[in-house]
């Protein structure tokens, strides 16, 4: 399974004013680690965007939240694809406490494949085959 | 059934380079609604958190997206209570094209109420009763 | 001279752990305030940019900061040309508290007149006459 | 001159709609620097609050903006004094594209020294001596 691990700190900036991770952040984070894991798979979405058209929307995003995160911390965030279908793909992101290893937030994002050719007409299609192999080829690795 | 609308207009930072909302805006959005529908009821987060030291810390939060937002999209936010437990309460946040009134996300706040006496050792209580009646009340308006 | 108000109230995820706003969301806001003074005066950004290839691009931000702004502060800002050139003009942009009448933030943006129809080569240009008509009328008025 | 240098990516959210860096992203990203940069000289921002009640609050802060920030771009932010006085000081973040090694955005944060005792009555102080010697030196190193 392939996984693209990132690792950062949490900031100033992250925090509201009980000190703990204001949530919105977690998810600029996963949408952040999403495009990653696309290039570490080889997947340019800017490329695939504008020369062939296709961006994979989002159909559902959700965090469970286990442990509020704080000041100058450092995570990690790990990123696999939890579900291939035919037209969607879910990604899984893990964030963790990389001293304590402890998860402290899961994070999902369920993507659609559309065809943006038309940007007032963005439709669903299934997701070409060459994609879907190198998809697919990330869970065995 | 009290519902806390807010409008608003979707503006040029709020999108992404394809165009449409970047959807960890939708989460800020439906935060503060959370908040402002948390006032319209009559409980004010930051006197529970300072002289009672109840916060409803988040337990998950999700999305889902049905058309994406675009610049200059006149809004509203329509907040109710979705659920009401002994300890947790989730929030369904409708947003909603003003034009067409079509739905464009339905988000989710499951909240879990805290005692945050000690910031270092946050834990779960029942929400006090007084607290309680308030959130019943609100559903049956 | 023309001003294009916005009311508004500090929510919390506007706040840091010190419980005052977290800079970048003036500048946040002074964005948004700048697009909605160009609508106010009938000069749409996404019409200039997509059907003449003119953006007004940024030279210089700078904010002056007076006093915190605090949780649920209901506050206005006014903006209004500050200085108008040949290729730039300056927007400036007042954070006023709504109750006191306090300024607690002065905000410019220095922006340029730029072509932008090959986004790899933006170059500046002189303000288009029907258009610099319209930011100096805006002065007078 | 002791400089602090953080390297990143432009992420996919760091974009606005016409592909270029969303201007309050920069100073998101000047405000953690400057955290790191009193981390790289070891005054901790958040033992200096919570035992000392001192906080290093804005008085300014502006960016000139040389060259737009794109998607996937490497980029280096190149942290040091600017300015020391008595009561404040400044911090200047070069923003550079690692390619290139051209700048793209300079960015000014003046800050000056506060106790925040009583966080409804902030006041500026003159920079404990302490403080002072450990700023000055990394001038000088």
């Amino acid at each position: 399974m392939k996984q693209n691990i990132v690792e950062r700190r949490i900031m100033w900036g992250d925090l509201d004013s009980l000190g703990i991770v204001f949530y919105p952040r977690y998810y600029e984070w996963i949408d952040a680690c999403g495009h990653l894991f696309f290039e570490a798979i080889h997947l340019n979405i800017l490329t695939l965007w504008q020369e062939r058209n296709i961006q994979f929307g989002l159909v559902e995003t959700s965090c469970r939240y286990s442990s509020p995160g704080r000041y100058h911390q450092k995570i990690k965030i790990v990123t696999e694809i939890d579900a291939l279908e035919k037209k969607t793909l879910t990604l899984k992101h893990d964030i963790i406490c990389s001293e304590t290893d402890k998860l402290m937030v899961r994070g999902l994002e369920k993507r659609i494949c559309m065809n943006v050719a038309d940007p007032e007409k963005i439709r669903a299609i299934n997701i070409p085959d060459d994609i879907y192999v190198i998809l697919k080829r990330s869970q065995t690795q």
